[in-house]
C-alpha cells in the first residue's frame, strides 16, 4: 500500500502514478516477457533481454493494461496482449538498428552496432513471432487483426521515413504520415486491444483508440524535439541521433524553412549530403532553437495531447482515466 | 483439360504435375499474393514483387493447397493460408539478404545488395504482418498458432546458422538442427495447416506434417549439395553462394573431415578466415567431389525422402497423394 504522501508524489510523475494503479498486472507482464524470451538458442534471450531490460517505461503495454482495467476487466488475457505489444515494439527497435552501407560510409556508426545487423533482424523476427503466439493464446481473433494491421502500418511508416531521410523537401504532411504510422499506430492498437479484450462498448473502444493515436503523435513530436534540446544535453541525456542519421523531423523542416542562406547551406551539407563534422550538432541545435522550431513542434504536440484528453472526456470517471489524462499532459510537458 | 500426353509429360516433372492438379487454387493464391502486396508506399510492392515474381516454384503454398484438397476441402480459406505461407517464406528470404559489415569486409557483396539492408528488413516485416492478417481472415486460431510457432522456429534456425558460419567444428547434429528449423519447420507447417483447415483427422494432420518435415530436410540437403555441384555450374545455374558466405553445410563438414593437410588449410583459410581468392570456388567443388561429400549428402537426403513417402503411405489413395510422393522422389533426384 502507498502512503498518501507517496501518492501525491506519484501524481507529479504521471507514468509512475498510472503504473502504480496497475502494478500487479505490470509485474505479471514482466514475468510473461521474461518467460517468452526464453530460447534454446542463447544469443536470442541475451540480445533481447539487453533491450527489454534497458529501462524503458513500458508505456505501450501500460496502455493495454490500463484500458482493460478501466473497463473493469477481471481476466488475465490483457497481460498476454500487453507482453505481445511490448514484443512488437522491441522487434521494431531491433529492426531500426539495422544500418546500410550508405550510413556506414558517413562513418558515424559504431562498429559494434553494425556487427549485429543480422542478429538484430533475426532476434526481432523471433520476438515478432512470439508476439503472435501470445496473441493466439489470448484467443481473440479481432484483437489479432488489429495488431497485425498495426504491424503492417508500422513497417510502412518506417519505409516512408527511409524515403524522407536526407530529403529537406520533406513536407509536414509526409512527416506526420510517418510518425502516425511508425509510432501512433502501435499506441492506438495497444489501447484499443486492451479495451477490446475487456469487452468494452464500441464507444469505449473507439475512445481508447483515439486516445492512443493522439498520445502517440504527441509523444513522437516531443521525442523529435528533445533530440535537438540543449537542456537535454545539459542533463547528460543522449541527443543528436536523428541529426546524425540525417532524419528530417519537424524541427529540421521548420528550421530549414526559416533558414538564411548560410543556414540553408549548413542543412544541405549535413542532412542532404550527410557530411557532418565536429561542432555541427551544436550548430544544428542553435539553428533549431533560434528559428522557434522547438516551440512550433511543442505547440503541435500540445494540440495532439489535448485531442488525447478530449477522447477520454466521454469515458466514465475513474482514477485510471485521470492518470491517463495526466500522462498525456506530462508527455507534452517533458523538459525540453 | 489436359491431354493424356500432357499428363504423362507432367508426371516426369512432379511439381508441375502436382501444380496441374490444383491449378485453379494456385492461380487464386497468386491473385491473393498480388492483391496483398499492395501498399500506398511504392517501394513495398516494387521490392516485394521483385522477389515474389522471381520464378520460384511456390512449393510451400503448393503443399498447403495439396493437403487441403487431398482431404476433400471445398472451402476457400486454404488459398489465404497458402498465400500467408508464401509471404512468410518471402519475408525470411528478404531478411536473409541482410548483410553485416563482417561480410562486407570480405568484399564479396555487391553494393546494390547492401544498399538495401534496411529496405529488405522493412519490406520483410510488412509481408510478415500481411501473412498474419491473411491467417486472421482464415479464422482458425489453431492454424495461427502452428504458423506463429513455425516463424519463431525459423528465426531460431537462422540464428543457429549464424553461429555456425565460419566454424568448421560445426557438428552434423548442429547442421541438422539448423536446416530442420530454418527450412523443414515451414514445409511441415505448410502441409499441416492445409490439413487442419480442411478438417482432417488427427492422423491425417500428423501424416501431412511428417511429410512436410521430411521433405523439407531432404530439400535443403539437396540444395546444399547443389551449391557445390559442377553440373549445376555447367547448366549455367548460380552456385557457390554458401561458400562465399562461409556457411558450414554438410558437404563442407564431410569434405573437411576427410581432408588432407593441404585441403584442411584451404578450408581454414576460405571458411574460417573468409579469405577467398579467384579459383577457390573451383577448388572447393573439387574437394567436395573427391571426398564423396556430395554422395553422403545425397544419401541422407534419400533417407528423408523415403521418410516423407512413408508418412504418406497411411493416407488414402488419391492422385494428389501420388503426386506428393513423386515430388519427394523428384526433390532428391534433382540433377547434381
Amino acid at each position: 500500500m502507498q502512503t498518501a504522501e507517496a501518492r501525491i508524489l506519484d501524481r507529479q510523475r504521471p507514468i509512475d502514478w498510472l503504473h502504480g494503479l496497475v502494478a500487479p498486472d505490470m509485474a505479471a507482464v514482466d514475468r510473461v516477457i521474461h518467460e517468452r524470451l526464453g530460447s534454446a538458442v542463447p544469443l536470442i534471450p541475451d540480445l533481447a533481454r539487453h533491450l527489454v531490460d534497458s529501462g524503458g517505461k513500458r508505456l505501450r503495454p501500460l496502455l493495454t493494461i490500463a484500458a482493460a482495467r478501466l473497463n473493469g476487466y477481471r481476466g488475465s488475457h490483457h497481460v498476454k496482449l500487453a507482453a505481445a505489444v511490448e514484443f512488437i515494439h522491441t522487434a521494431t527497435l531491433l529492426h531500426d538498428d539495422v544500418v546500410d552501407v550508405s550510413a556506414l560510409r558517413r562513418g558515424k556508426i559504431a562498429a559494434n552496432v553494425v556487427w549485429g545487423n543480422k542478429s538484430s533482424v533475426l532476434v526481432g523476427d523471433y520476438l515478432f513471432s512470439r508476439a503472435f503466439q501470445l496473441m493466439v493464446q489470448a484467443g481473440d481473433v479481432a484483437v489479432l487483426d488489429v495488431l497485425a494491421s498495426a504491424s503492417a502500418v508500422i513497417a510502412e511508416g518506417e519505409v516512408l521515413q527511409l524515403r524522407s531521410a536526407n530529403n529537406l523537401a520533406t513536407s509536414r504532411d509526409h512527416y506526420l504520415r510517418v510518425i502516425t504510422a511508425k509510432t501512433a499506430a502501435l499506441f492506438a492498437a495497444a489501447a484499443e486491444t486492451g479495451a477490446m479484450i475487456a469487452g468494452g462498448t464500441e464507444d469505449f473502444i473507439a475512445a481508447m483508440r483515439a486516445y492512443g493515436h493522439a498520445l502517440g503523435i504527441s509523444f513522437q513530436l516531443i521525442d523529435d524535439a528533445l533530440d535537438y534540446s540543449g537542456r537535454q544535453a545539459q542533463m547528460g541525456k543522449s541527443i543528436g541521433d536523428d541529426f546524425r542519421e540525417a532524419k528530417v523531423t519537424l524541427p529540421v523542416i521548420v528550421a530549414f524553412e526559416r533558414a538564411d542562406q548560410v543556414a540553408q547551406e549548413f542543412w544541405r551539407r549535413t542532412i542532404e549530403d550527410g557530411a557532418q563534422h565536429e561542432g555541427d550538432l551544436k550548430r544544428a541545435i542553435a539553428y533549431v532553437d533560434e528559428t522557434g522550431a522547438i516551440e512550433e513542434t511543442g505547440a503541435l504536440a500540445r494540440r495532439y495531447a489535448d485531442q488525447a484528453m478530449t477522447a477520454l472526456a466521454a469515458v466514465p470517471s475513474h482514477e485510471i482515466r485521470d492518470a491517463l489524462m495526466a500522462v498525456a499532459e506530462f508527455c507534452v510537458g517533458r523538459g525540453y
